[in-house]
């Protein structure tokens, strides 16, 4: 199809200091959780995006010198001409698709905590680690300022030998020069602290440096956190984060601003911010350059995107979690399949992997993170070699489209069967919690899709028993019926079950359902993601007394990994919803719940009038165990094989359904020796 | 020096299976933070240890598959034939010195999450992962088990290639083979549940395949969990810990046996374990078998080794933490030099790094993951090249000690200058904490070697100025003159100065100092290692009221890292001490302390009598400053170069310290372009 004219705009070539971007779509630095450890898999994941057409397409942080280590997250290096080499592949892989390859050299200061290469950590003035550890930083004195100056000149070289595009001066998330800007980081008495004037000397420095050594052939970002979201005592775009902007308006060639600080305030997840969030705090910036200007805001919508142009926010779509969701996201647009977009429902399972140390995932995009490994790529697929076969898929969660979905696109034959009437699954229940309709895009996206490929055929309310499922002539079964929640108390850190007689003791599933919640509401929460915190929400809003008990030491614990739980824990107890930490389930009955101290055993009654369990979760594999029994009769009825996916085999994030459920799609009909991942690792001489 | 004939008994040779250990001295399985990902730098460590005597020498915990992946944390694999390839550096270099190399093949279940491969979680019952994720572990059906059995078979047949002599099955600390020994965990109604034969099934026939597949040339060991401290509801040393003992007695070569579950109770720090502190559980296994058992204890005194022998609890020495502290301990008893055994001070800052996911660092040894990237030695050192240099090192901490030591080992000559009376620093005072007289070692052994070495003299009592130094006609001037904590309120998580007026405020430097301490005591813990929750104990058994407010979830957070933070937490509850938890310190003034929310900065008063901060330190560099001043005499006074080391450069924990001392000592003479450390990775072809 034709591109859609409006959004021509978003097309047009941007001039970058001495390199021209071939269009506006600009996936900005982000994490992918593989880092120098990974070069390949990181080569082939950026290359796949240039692909897709990103215009501009960056790597992850790049430290400039083993003064700053980030060990064990995945972060890159470029310390030595090793590093060069191992950095070739990205940009030729970004190249090859004549989009401009970024680099964002990187040091963490206080930020890092130095456990791989054990130098002793910088920073403007001395201080504690920034993330807690037995460890202080340094003062840097004058000889330390000039030194770091030259490491990131010999990055910027080295960048530059490696063929990048574009090099970054980074001044955002608490990171090393941000921590000279900022007042309460940098407490010097000399030239580099002080008046903002003095504090903004290295970043000056710093882009003149990169000017200078590599600006013959490569345009010099600034990436700056312009809010700290701290209110006046930090940087605000009201005050010093505006006047930075003044100070150095001309002498970077491009600005990729945000808000940022510790706490991912710029990648908030759904739950917490809309699309464009970080609007209203850079606005300001466009008025006070005549460079252009990148920022990110979660953006899918190509006509948000356009207006940002318009409206003058930005020159560039700046793009990470939209870049993972969807890789091909500008090329959709290029096409006139905007309706094709996977876009990013912000549940920040993305972030989670980097948190977690482990390469990238994202739960729109099962292939992200896999395209060197096993070969994955997110809009081209394999068909079938051996003709369609004929595959009956069972429930249509997020394991269950995906899987019918990928199975379509290689061409098989897919009927597709739901017992309710309407297809999604617990995507349906989900999306109606407090801040989580987004995640209603993982089955819209797919019935989208689906709805283009008439060989996939849905049957909803079709609840099926075994003898239905024998006499479809299905040559093979995927069994993705989901799951249902414990009800036994058995949770991710209580391993026993708790002695639970009469009361009204519900689990999310009887919510779902609609059973009656009485006051005062006391959740227990061992499952630690965001089930808890959302019922929590849920109840208190509705007016009911509610705590929220969990043997964790904070709420929803799990997500400190998405970046999400401080917003959580504050927003739950501004609801006014009392937490109970550290506190395991021994038992409840008659409308007394007892729970013990994780520490000491000690038990503390509390009254309820409904006690929810959010401890864990059964696989609803009972069809699977009926059609198990039946193995005999599997022949007769032409069936080869019956696999469960997803919850239904192990119940767990709806990233691990969809993936569970592209997988076996992708490979149930190769042999097992083809599809063994591989690894990246060095191997002895 | 001869051998004293009382050790004679530790030295005697011990058969096992089919291969014979030349001694008693056994390196059981202990992790390193390397894993498949540093095959070069595991085999370094570990045929050191090897070359340091001990006769058996174990990987780290090694996966038989995919389905057991335990990223990002640092595991070995024997998945392929690369893992092959990558384990055998490793055994030639435990077989240059005659040692037997043992493998530890492992299967975690529901306690590794697979985070790297992906696959879904097994375990013998389903259940949500023992840490916690949002997902869930499936149960094993038959097939599963029986192809679980195939995995380890296969893994072990790939060990023998790769030229192990001791393969282990591994049913502890909450791995796969113990979840099915363990009642809560398995709750199975099939022969692999239930009863206890039902449950030994599993372990039973792992060893049987185990022995087939390869006991022809290699032993087969079994470390399993005789007691998980659960009390009578889990495997117990009296109950069924014996039985299983008793059912399995003369199937493996070898019982490696310890008190396990998921707390780190094996390796519990000597805050809160003796030496040998596991006999009262694993005594009984001897008189169950006629097989060589071993477990650990923390053993470092050579005169304890032979009671173990003697008295008949066990017939190897296990040791993890003391091979890492000294891998030349059962060298040096040979040698009749035990009293230059450098002693595990049983910190478990190895576990933290462990925990960290970054490779091994020791207290004692800071050698310890060192071996390949900067080629560093336990006990050989290059001699000066260049002939002695003058050097004088100005404090006596541990980073002072070991630069002296260190300096004093290669031929230089030292003057070592100390303010106070005794030598030790921080030490002298820190060990006089609750459970830490054993960080001593730390001042001890070094002040042992120092004696043995004429080239150091030592200056007690010898406070230095600027001037001083300057007469002294050192080359090289190193100042390890520590740190002072703070006392503007300035920690990890807070990031501002508070806001502090009159009033009794302490620091710990004015506890040890014998200040006067008035309750109730408030003790405001931003530092999160030790300090604070060791001072909150010394106060409450003083008898004081003691709150413990910390900015962090838990109390002496970062000490999770160090399996301790259960622990301490425990205790203090126990004593009484009331934790004040996510409160940051907003002010102090006249008794009365504001502590802010670190959700929602809800202000909440505490009166005090006195108010202890732990928050960090400041480096102590006053003369260091001093000198600064007067470089312009440096020159005339034959002053070549004056270096800031540890506390006194970036205050950090007593293993940086001893660390910071020893690489300048090891580095000062030699060109920057000879020290750069060497990284393993993969680089693309």
């Amino acid at each position: 199809m034709p591109r859609n004219p409006r959004y021509d705009i978003l097309f047009e070539p941007v001039r970058v200091g001495p390199v021209t971007a071939p269009n506006r779509f600009y996936q900005t630095p982000h994490a992918t959780g593989m880092g120098y450890l990974r070069p390949e898999s990181g080569a082939k994941l950026r290359g796949i995006k240039a692909e897709g057409g990103w215009g501009v397409v960056c790597t992850e942080y790049c430290s400039i010198h083993p003064s700053s280590d980030d060990s064990p997250f995945g972060f890159l290096t470029l310390w030595d001409e090793d590093d060069v080499r191992s950095l070739m592949p990205t940009v030729e892989a970004i190249h090859d698709h004549g989009s401009l390859a970024g680099v964002e050299l990187w040091h963490g200061g206080s930020h890092a905590n130095n456990r791989l290469t054990r130098e002793p950590v910088l920073a403007p003035s001395a201080r504690p680690a920034l993330i807690p550890q037995p460890g202080s930083a340094r003062a840097m004195d004058k000889a330390d300022i000039k030194a770091f100056r030259a490491w990131h000149r010999d990055a910027a070289l080295r960048a530059r030998r490696a063929g990048f595009d574009i090099v970054y001066c980074y001044a955002g998330h608490d990171y090393l020069p941000f921590q000279f800007l900022s007042p309460r980081l940098n407490l010097r008495g000399d030239e580099y602290g002080g008046s903002l004037a003095n504090r903004v000397r290295l970043l000056r420095e710093l882009i003149e440096d990169t000017h200078e050594a590599v600006g013959d052939r490569c345009a010099v970002a600034v990436r700056l956190s312009v809010d700290e979201l701290h209110g006046p005592r930090g940087i605000t775009s009201q005050g010093e984060g505006r006047e930075i902007l003044a100070m150095l308006a001309e002498l970077p060639d491009l600005w990729d601003v945000n808000v940022s600080g510790s706490l991912g305030n710029d990648s908030r997840s759904a739950r917490f911010s809309d699309e464009g969030f970080q609007e209203e705090h850079v606005a300001f910036v466009k008025a006070l350059t005549s460079k252009p200007v990148v920022s990110v805001g979660r953006f899918t919508s190509p006509d948000s995107m356009v207006s940002q142009v318009r409206r003058g926010i930005q020159d560039f779509i700046g793009a990470a979690r939209p870049s993972i969701a969807d890789p091909f996201l500008p090329r959709k647009i290029d096409e006139g399949r905007e309706d094709e977009i996977r876009e990013c429902i912000g549940c920040n399972i993305c972030r989670s992997a980097n948190n977690e140390a482990v390469p990238l995932r994202c739960t729109q995009n099962p292939t992200i993170g896999e395209e060197w490994r096993r070969g994955w790529h997110p809009e081209r697929i394999e068909t079938t070699a051996g003709g369609p076969s004929r595959v009956l898929v069972v429930g249509s969660g997020p394991a269950g489209l995906e899987c019918a979905l990928t199975l379509g696109r290689r061409g098989h034959r897919v009927m597709l069967a739901e017992a309710e009437r309407r297809l999604g699954g617990r995507i349906n229940r989900e999306s109606t919690l407090p801040g989580l309709a987004s995640w209603a895009r993982v089955r819209d996206y797919r019935l989208t899709m689906i709805g283009k490929l008439p060989a996939i055929e849905l049957f909803p309310e079709s609840p099926l028993a075994a003898e239905d499922v024998l006499g479809l002539e299905a040559e093979h079964v995927v069994l993705a019926t989901g799951s249902r929640w414990r009800r036994d108390g058995i949770g991710s850190l209580g391993e026993e079950a708790a002695d639970l007689g009469t009361g009204q003791i519900l689990t999310p599933d009887d919510i779902f359902a609609g059973a009656e919640v009485g006051g005062p509401v006391l959740i227990y929460d061992d499952e630690h993601y965001a089930m808890g915190g959302a019922l929590a929400e849920t109840f208190r809003r509705q007016g009911h007394e509610v705590r929220l008990a969990t043997p964790a030491a904070m709420l929803s614990s799990w997500t400190v990994m998405t970046d999400e739980q401080f917003f959580i824990h504050r927003r739950l107890l501004e609801l006014g919803v009392e937490p109970l930490l550290g506190q395991r389930l021994a038992g409840a009955a008659e409308g007394v719940a007892e729970l013990a101290c994780t520490y000491t055993g000690r038990i503390r009654r509390h009254d309820f009038g409904t006690l929810v369990l959010v401890t864990g979760r059964m696989a609803e594999d009972g069809l699977y165990r009926e059609l198990a029994d039946r193995a005999g009769q599997w022949a007769a009825a032409g069936l080869r094989s019956v696999t469960r996916i997803g919850d239904c085999l192990a119940p767990s994030s709806i990233a691990d359904a969809v993936y569970a459920g592209h997988r076996w799609a992708r490979e149930f009909d190769r042999p097992p020796a083809e599809i063994v991942p591989r690894r990246e690792r060095p191997l002895p001489a």
